[in-house]
């Protein structure tokens, strides 16, 4: 149990964190950790094939289907949302955007930062998620940064497995084992009913990495995973 | 403290495990594991520039010169070494030595390995240093080898820092704070006197590794670190 | 003969689709394709020396020739180009600008598309045109962007040889054999008169990546290629 | 139907071209392709742990076992197999092995090859199958080699997805759509009997594979797909 | 000494060019060139904490002593330096900061340009400075670019040793020996007080250099150098 | 003129050293240094093609065409050479091989060496030859390594281009000029007979990388170069 702790994830659009982090933030929710997600975008345009395939669909009504839908899945897994409407397709986060995630940095001195991966030829917005999160954790340690609060120390940070990981770059770092929490990660996957046809790959991809994360000297009993990578070096007393 | 268990540490030459990781072997030692040095060549043609220096040498008397250094070394860090006598400028293990890696895998089943980069085009040795290591571990996991003992499990293999990083496309991936055994460390790095010259160069590494320590997170009293890359995902039940 | 369908090629520059692109898209214009010119610049700040050689010359007169010029080299090839005037060093596109060529991509339905190369150190205009041209494809396959128009497929993007391959990060993995249409390619590189020096350079590099496709396994008579890069995996339904 | 025309699969151990390239077999061999799989090992130390486990073993009895499901699973292919039995765990062929190859390979003159990725540092012995594979086809192309039959082309060679794939540097470039011939990839995974535990990690990646492949473009019905990398450009007369 | 001749070094805030190439500067002015300092930012935000652990500080006043701090270490240096003030956390040169960088290289065609790396996780302006002098270099080469002065010639780019360069992809291609003016640079270094806990970093690193410089070739008397990275390659007249 | 100094290429085969490195050899046997060329086989199986057309051709007759053809291009160019008779396809260089390397270079004390890339997935020959040079450079500067002369320094090593560079990960750092003696290198390439439709391809070659030359610094002379990578930094006085 964590008294007063918390982690914050960077999430492009609002189902991101649940397919791809939705294990980790379970796992820290259960823990007693404060887990805030800060949502930059809708995903109106980009990941809402489900709500715009219904007659009359307005742009509005879209983001408000996607707020109630990501709410909904954040409470399942133990989280609170900020939704900062940036647009997306293109994401475009502005100077007062990236302020207002200093400020909650600096307020919340998270023990972790989870966010989206360098790079991603299928969807732009993450590298843009992904950039604003860097810049803002970077400008939250700065002494002359305006933003209320004190400043920030180096929390780690994890980026997010993408959805076709090889053509990012992307190489596991870390394998969280995700069972106890797993679900918990299927309600919420489930829950999310304008990309209902993501939660099989999801749950394949779940149990390919806890297959390798036995294989890489897990425990026997782990059945499902999720993969990260770390931005910065592991800063440890000891190796194991 | 740790009751019954081991790291093995895999040096190409005789004083490699000093500069690279005397820091882990002392705080791994300290902390009641025993530390198991498999030294691959005493390093007579590559690294023993002192000795040679003196008139009549001869390479028998090189290697028991370094022989006896790096026992010293050795004893200083709490470790005990294994010497393999396979040449260096080339090391050239054979299947007999690789097989003898593999029984020592089998019989310390070791929460973890230590060995040399990938690359390095200073010292050709290096890489060969860490192929062994890598293939004697995978050995080791096969039902079918012939070496005795028990199957081993799946322990992370971490990679020692090489002298010019950059160059051999080393990235540090863990920074391990050796602060509290550094006095031991300087002890055992002194006591090489074939290469005195060093113990300067790994101690500004030392304090360069430690600073960048605390930058990355790291409690604001580490002074001295060494860093080391991953070759496997860590497997983890939390971020933190 | 390809009734209705349809290629798409953006250009940063005036001229960059004649000497990185000619021969593919003559091929595509002989094969009954519609080939579709976005051009996003008139280049007239870095690719008109001929013209700024001339007295008296202005910024409206150059865009005045570069059209021309552009204008009959895509003639000749068979295209048709669309010029968006967006600026050269810098190269800014704005939001109306990628808002149409994202109505571009869902009104042609183009079969592939072609664009500059990810990184170029020599000409910064490069990369821009490959992002903006990898936007307008994903926001063009999504659901919830409104320009009109059915959503796009997964068209396959080929990236153009630049100029100093090495030095862009540029693997070639496609050769072209455009030895059919030369003679066309050759007429439209001839008629940039504005970079006349660069028909030599591009003519011995068609017959090095010809040279180098018969060494990987074209036919024999292949005299003269050009080489691309791909974005996404190949998906074919046989290897061969 | 392709007559006389065949395929070279050079398969590390007894059983990695079923898991890896079964797809790919079965649809060369129902073309009316000949599929010749050169196994260089029986995989009898590091992939026949389901043999080790029963009692009184010996390595001459796994060898015999590994041979005859390995045999089984090549016929349900549609393929047929050569046997080498150069070890594994290390996997070391002769010169005598590679000229053997040299000469299947002037003699079949295959129209593509396949093979194993370049790096592995789960399994070392893959690597060591590629670098043969490799040179034997460039041997096979000098004037100058002893071995019977004439020299060969250059057929385009194609890597199998590694277990994890991002450890290994491996990046798809190809999608191949195996859903015509899935009944019988999974009859022969099921088929070997000793690594029977693989046969849904596969499945899952089959279905994975197939799932990206209809995301870059591939047909809707594409269920299961296998990944494959390039070694050499490909040369086209057209790009689609 | 060198009539006329200038090189010219951009740096993302006022202390950068210090730290990172104070060696370079020094020998550049002591053999007679005119070294101009392009200083992107005060850098008051991201690297002023001792002037803001003094009470009452405003931006105002931090930038006054930053640029009294920057401008008396050029002095020392043997520089002169002009202050863009494009803010910093973040840095953003407007068109107009670009144009006058044009115009500044049109005027001074300098020798040689030094700026930062192109990528740095721990600081999101090195990049931006980075890829701002770029392209300012690359439209001074332009004949159609409007700022006055002749066009530039094509000098060569040396990258800044970044604050941890492994993390940012830095490779050294160039050791420079900076033993002649190593006094200097201590004196500009120790000359900057709010960031006083960088001269013992930058000293070990100037050794540590130095020692590598040795190592590669250098001779004997190297005592401290600078690593940089180079954009293009180096065009000679000889190897040696 | 440079008197009593001298250069060491290492060829894997007979011609290499023509077409790769033929330029920097003229220069620097115009500039009075001893050019030795070490040429560890005679490339009978892999680049004879014209040889072993002849009827009733030998392997022994091959190696003395060979013989005769590389002698003489190396005396067109200024330069002596020592045969090896390695092997090709593959190159196998023994122990004795290394240490009589190691013996050249300490006899001769290369001011710097030339060698292959350290990939070439189109010749694995060429590679071997890389790292048999690395290796007995670093053994040669090894006190402990018993062939005779001084210990060696620290030369240089540059890489010859490969034939298709790009798929050789081998990035141009280096740009010779070698206009003066274009005519000498053109001569060597014209009297090697047995590869004789290689000429145009490197004089296109030299001509593509003296345009770079060009634009990237150098004279405006320039009209042919070599490319070369450096394996080691560069360390210097000035960087200019």
């Amino acid at each position: 149990m964590s008294d007063g702790q918390s982690i914050v994830v960077v999430s492009a659009h609002a189902a991101d964190f649940v397919w791809r982090a939705g294990g980790a933030i379970a796992l820290y929710a259960a823990a007693g950790y404060r887990v805030r997600i800060l949502c930059l975008s809708f995903g109106e345009r980009g990941e809402s094939q489900g709500a715009w395939a219904e007659p009359d669909m307005t742009t509005a009504r879209v983001k408000e289907i996607r707020r109630a839908e990501s709410t909904r899945a954040a409470g399942i897994l133990g989280a609170d949302v900020r939704f900062f409407d940036s647009g997306d397709y293109p994401l475009r986060p502005t100077d007062a955007t990236i302020d207002a995630m200093v400020e909650e940095l600096k307020t919340l001195q998270p023990a972790c930062i989870l966010t989206h991966s360098r790079l991603d030829p299928y969807n732009f917005d993450h590298p843009v998620a992904h950039t604003v999160t860097l810049q803002a954790r970077v400008y939250a340690q700065a002494m002359g940064h305006p933003a209320p609060g004190p400043v920030l120390g180096a929390p780690p940070v994890f980026l997010f497995e993408p959805h076709q990981p090889e053509q990012c770059g992307f190489v596991p770092q870390v394998l969280l084992d995700v069972t106890p929490v797993w679900e918990r990660k299927l309600e919420a996957m489930r829950s999310m009913q304008a990309q209902g046809h993501l939660v099989d790959y999801y749950s394949d991809l779940g149990k390919r990495r806890g297959s390798q994360a036995v294989r890489n000297g897990g425990r026997k009993g782990i059945r499902v995973a999720e993969a990260f990578e770390r931005v910065y070096p592991l800063v440890v007393e000891g190796l194991l």
